[in-house]
């Protein structure tokens, strides 16, 4: 066990390391060279000019003013500079609300913290347990926490208190936010501009019908039962195969563009380039000549896939987006059942364009259902014996297993270096790499479960993440051993011995759990920041890659909140927090740091760099909500464990009353407010169409819509510029009031 | 344990006991006496009339003809001759897919029954063990059990392969019924004439509003938000001191008329009466003259609170009944979420008018959410705790409790008789007292939740019910002991455990099973056609208190399907043979002869006895179906345990499969079907709209819809029938099919 000592060198060093990552930060930023880098969103948004493009050589390169370096942390108060109604206008209702998660974390666990360090720390550290018990070793992190209190004792009152102060304060900051998180949401969808979505129902599982194709099908269904408010609809075409044309057409234009300006610059060289792969072999050919015929030929094979998927009926999956004459009729057509038989003509709200996710519009009702059997089971078994095959691959890469199967490779692996290097990195780098896959596996098992919407598969990926690392970390981490030893374990013991054997265990690992905030919680915000991978890449690209001012565009990758990853983290903090807020109060400062850095860098981050890829309107907070929950529960079970091992008269009646009290009020929340994330009330809809006919009467709605929800390789021509300026700006269907805000806002940065 | 004798000897006296309630139930209703009890249902739709009103005096009271007496069992087959359709027709949709419930458990267990006798009665007798083992008494129900089946034998597998086929064979069973039942709820709702609950939405938590009244802003409200649908309101009033004065009223009358008719049939003596309480002392007066002045008073005093109860704000609730101008535009009010705030605005359908449960209509969401909490806690400490309070009841009723609280009976206590009436009998009967009341307790909390109709009131009882039956009766028979012991057990043991022990305990209480089916079941059911209670009432109320012609008909009490009391009584037998399906097959025929006896017995009641108070269509049926899958749920994982303990290789990665296919067939279900018995379909509702504007294009339905949802106190005229009488035919707002059924269907009875 670590010593206090050990912690404090620790936090020493993750601090220098934070304090590091930061310098570097702050330097690299200034750089000239890396603006695209750390400032993508503004060029996103055509805001900012690249600075590279006037000075001396140099100056394009690296920033020589030493009055900028001076000031090298005021990106920080830049950060919080910014107001949130602006903030909310500038990077979307979504990352404002993710931000508030940490907020929300820093509102739960500052006023905790000062409580538990006047209560709880003195009465455990006047315990004095651990200095009477003979022949224990014992940290100073062991004497504040709640190991320190002898067995029977009254003290264990103040912890009581302590546990029922938690709950209540938790619910009612949760309460508070929730509250102000639907306001938002509730006036973000009222003051937001017409857009397709508002008017679009997404209709799939259309029954088939001899006569008539889908396309007749649904426009005499809608006609017949929504007959005053249907407007048009939209068939989903399977463009799969024109989807690769289009990609390969594009990527011709792209070297067509490149050899053109190698050209200009330079008259004197007709550019050649061979016509096998990646240009490497094959006939040596006049590359400008060569590229325009293939652009020329890729055109028609286009047009003619583009005809047979429009005129084949085969190539029509039986789902559409159904469009009404005001936003009434949409919600009314979203909220209702169509037909008897509930499993045909399924309607829900369409999630606005950019958001679709396409491949998974078609899937009928029993196959549904059997995938979403099926992804549970797998997820069942990847949660809980994904180490048997892990171990089963690190035996195999082990000294032993190489010489067997290859016995080649037996010079090789007898070295010395080599050797070491399979022993003692292999099987660590084979975890991490699972571990690195694990978001990607599971969003694909998401995926399968035929989720429409990107956002609905964020969530989707979100909820088994947290449930993964509930299990693999939280309690791996208590319970040692492997997830389906603690399985069998959880099923062979009374259920009334889990939260004992877990709670007993629980105070212990305080110090492990501290060194693991600091970590991978302080120097993985740090590293963040830094945004190592991108910053690599994009210099990686720009230097060999880049041929055009379109290719480097496309090498800057602006990155987005990645909430199906790191939504989950955070709930591992929460979950610390509140497990240790009663048991180990020392743990909660460096949660506090945690939460408070984390806020910072990433309200620095969804203001600078990220770029959204859709926006639901921060419709994950029902989740964040009972996964905060779910923790608090989960605090008090082991509470309930630990304190009923100490022998206090009447401990676990007083105990049980606070998970009762608190899923109770998961429901009470529920019913509260869930439904402004999920329903579109018909009130607000009546308003905005009063709103909108008193002030546009002469608005041609059929037209607004008529491409709306189109599959993207549809829009040909607008398929040529970047995909993120193409849904940010430049579609003319989605005016959205970023494209009309002030550029004074790009004042903020403080460089 | 009983022997295979005791069984034998056990089932003859029950059929014997049986025989005899049916003889005496055949006799007694040939008796014209009794035909009221025996027939009340076609006295209700007034087609029979009584037949004492004609042939001599004694052919009055005694059925003489000796004809009749040869065939007294043919009301069996007269039971099970009407068509289902017109089944529905007669006794409505609730009846006629109640009794389906005991013809699925035919269904179900018939073929189960047949391939167990044939596959696992002749495995379970060869296996020998029992004889094998020494010094242990067993029965013949052992020996075909699968007890007799040695450890680690290969004929397990012949048990495992026939929990699949029981699990496959039920649910494909439930799936099927599901199916029909929904088919004959959409045909229901399809063909049935036009009902006020169709056009009609119950809006509750109507905001209060400083400048208008409820009426005027719930008024406002849908006409702004639903234009072209909106049509009429009706709000609710507090009415219950004005319902009695109704009542006194309605009783004046009748004494009105017993005096007048009395005055008439002897009109030498003028009838007296005195004004004390129930007419026994105080001033003696002319009966006639005092109840009619008293009757003016009553009904001016009735005209001042009903004009006090609609002039006055603070009576009315803040709910309302809004009925829409289409069957389309309540659909869709009923559907969607009105305000942006989830709490206020609140929309469903209307229940039917005779279904509305009055008192509930206007329960705040946050005093609505805290009332299910305390009940939720009550309930749980009533299944777990009920037998603290009872066994304290009892002591005090025990010998020395008496003697110490009221020394004054000692001389009577120890008289021997009265001695061993306390000992023996006391103790018994309060707890029957208390299983007795236990469902109006149950009955009383789901009031005290909140429901708003009769029908949500019934199914949620029923819930509960279940839940009790299940724990107490169930488990308490197989594991010994009191609920809140087995609590602790499955608190304190592993969860793998319970199943085991469980498990293990059950094959060795199939005697007692047996035997209970046998009592509660069989001679429960004999009961239930002799209809002791109501017959016994009836002649009493007919000899000592019946007045006039209209007292007579209040005399007979029609009853109905009790569905929260007899519903999940059903499900004990569902569960019991599916437990013994693959145990202890010999227990099956018990259990069918439960089934085809109670199919007769309720066929033949609905149609000649029982008055449904409401019709909700069959909306229960969610609820049974869920509760057979629970049932199939615990019977897999008991097998489970139970072959856990059977040394087999593999048996618990067979079984485990069970229940989760189990819980997935339950999900799709749900997602299949449930919907039908929530939602109603705007398709569905357009063909009734499209329809009845193209038949009936000149209905005033503001008129028809007028007074359809006035609380029944302001239904004054109407009061004075009979309630059942009201409700069925005379209603000229609710026109059902049966009023215009032909007296043909009278002819089934074979009388």
């Amino acid at each position: 066990m670590a010593s206090s000592e050990d912690i404090v060198l620790s936090a020493v060093l993750n601090l220098l390391s934070a304090f590091a990552f930061l310098v570097a930060f702050a330097i690299l930023r200034l750089q000239p060279i890396n603006d695209r880098v750390y400032f993508s969103k503004w060029y996103l948004k055509g805001i900012r000019a690249s600075p590279r493009s006037s000075g001396t050589f140099v100056k394009k390169f690296v920033n020589l003013d030493c009055r900028t370096y001076i000031r090298f942390l005021n990106w920080m108060p830049a950060a919080l500079r910014m107001p949130e109604p602006e903030l909310i206008d500038h990077a979307g209702l979504d990352s404002a609300v993710y931000i508030r998660i940490y907020l929300l974390g820093l509102k739960i666990f500052v006023p905790l913290a000062l409580l538990s360090f006047a209560v709880l720390v003195p009465v455990n550290w006047s315990g004095k347990s651990l200095e009477q018990t003979e022949g224990l070793t014992f940290s100073t992190v062991d004497k504040l926490s709640i190991s320190n209190v002898p067995d029977a004792s009254k003290k264990f009152w103040a912890h009581l208190v302590m546990a029922y102060v938690v709950t209540f304060w938790t619910c009612y900051i949760l309460y508070k936010e929730y509250h102000i998180i639907t306001t938002m949401r509730l006036q973000f969808l009222a003051s937001e501009n017409r857009r397709p979505d508002q008017f679009t129902v997404l209709v799939r599982n259309v029954p088939p019908d001899l006569d008539e194709s889908v396309s007749e099908h649904v426009e005499h269904f809608f006609c017949v039962n929504h007959p005053d408010h249907y407007l048009t609809h939209q068939v989903v075409y399977n463009a799969n195969n024109l989807a690769k044309l289009v990609e390969k057409k594009k990527s011709y234009k792209n070297w067509l563009t490149y050899y053109q300006t190698k050209y200009e610059r330079n008259p004197k060289i007709k550019p050649k380039t061979k016509t096998g792969v990646w240009g490497l072999w094959g006939k040596t050919v006049d590359a400008i000549d060569y590229y325009t015929t293939e652009i020329e030929k890729l055109s028609k094979e286009e047009t003619i896939e583009r005809e047979k998927v429009m005129s084949d009926p085969k190539a029509i999956v039986p789902a559409a987006f159904v469009s009404f004459k005001s936003r009434w009729g949409a919600a009314v057509c979203a909220q209702t059942q169509q037909s008897s038989n509930p499993t045909i003509w399924l309607t829900q709200w369409a999630p606005e364009p950019r958001d679709v996710y396409w491949n998974n519009l078609s899937i009928p009702f029993v196959e549904l259902n059997v995938r979403k059997l099926l992804m549970t089971v797998a997820f069942f078994f990847l949660t809980f014996f994904f180490m048997i095959p892990i171990a089963f691959v690190q035996s195999l890469a082990s000294i032993d297993g190489i010489e067997n199967k290859l016995p080649v490779l037996r010079p090789l692996i007898q070295m010395e270096v080599v050797k070491s290097f399979i022993q003692g990195v292999l099987p660590g780098i084979i975890l991490k790499i699972f571990l690195v896959l694990l978001p990607m596996i599971l969003m694909a098992m998401s995926k399968i479960e035929g989720y429409t919407s990107l956002s609905s598969l964020d969530r989707r990926s979100a909820t088994k993440y947290h449930f993964f690392i509930l299990v693999n970390v939280f309690l791996g981490s208590i319970i040692t051993g492997a997830a389906f030893e603690q399985l069998q374990r959880f099923v062979d013991e009374p259920p009334s011995e889990i939260p004992k054997t877990v709670g007993v265990a629980m105070p212990l690992k305080a110090t492990f759990f501290i060194t693991y905030i600091m970590v991978d919680g302080w120097a993985g915000i740090a590293a963040e920041i830094l945004r190592l991978v991108p910053f690599v890449m994009f210099h990686l690209k720009n230097t060999f890659l880049v041929k055009t001012d379109q290719d480097r565009e496309q090498a800057t990758d602006p990155g987005s909140l990645n909430f199906s990853v790191s939504e989950p983290r955070i709930q591992l903090y929460f979950l610390l927090g509140l497990v240790y807020s009663v048991v180990t109060p020392i743990l909660l400062p460096f949660i506090i740091v945690f939460f408070a850095f984390s806020y910072m860098v990433f309200r620095h981050q969804i203001i600078n760099v990220y770029d959204q890829k859709y926006e639901s309107g921060a419709s994950f907070w029902p989740d964040v909500h009972r996964r905060i929950l779910t923790g608090l529960v989960i605090s008090q079970l082991l509470l309930l464990g630990l304190l009923s091992t100490k022998n206090i008269a009447k401990s676990t009646p007083v105990m049980i009353a606070l998970p009762v009290l608190t899923i109770w009020f998961h429901i009470f929340c529920k019913g509260r407010y869930e439904s402004a994330f999920v329903k579109f009330p018909l009130q607000d809809a009546m308003v905005k169409d009063t709103l909108e006919r008193a002030t546009e009467p002469t608005l041609n709605l059929k037209a607004y819509l008529k491409d709306a929800y189109v599959h993207p390789v549809f829009k040909g021509v607008e398929l040529d510029r970047p995909s993120a300026v193409d849904d940010e700006e430049n579609n003319p269907l989605v005016p959205t009031k970023r494209s009309r805000r002030s550029s004074k806002s790009h004042s903020e940065e403080g460089v």
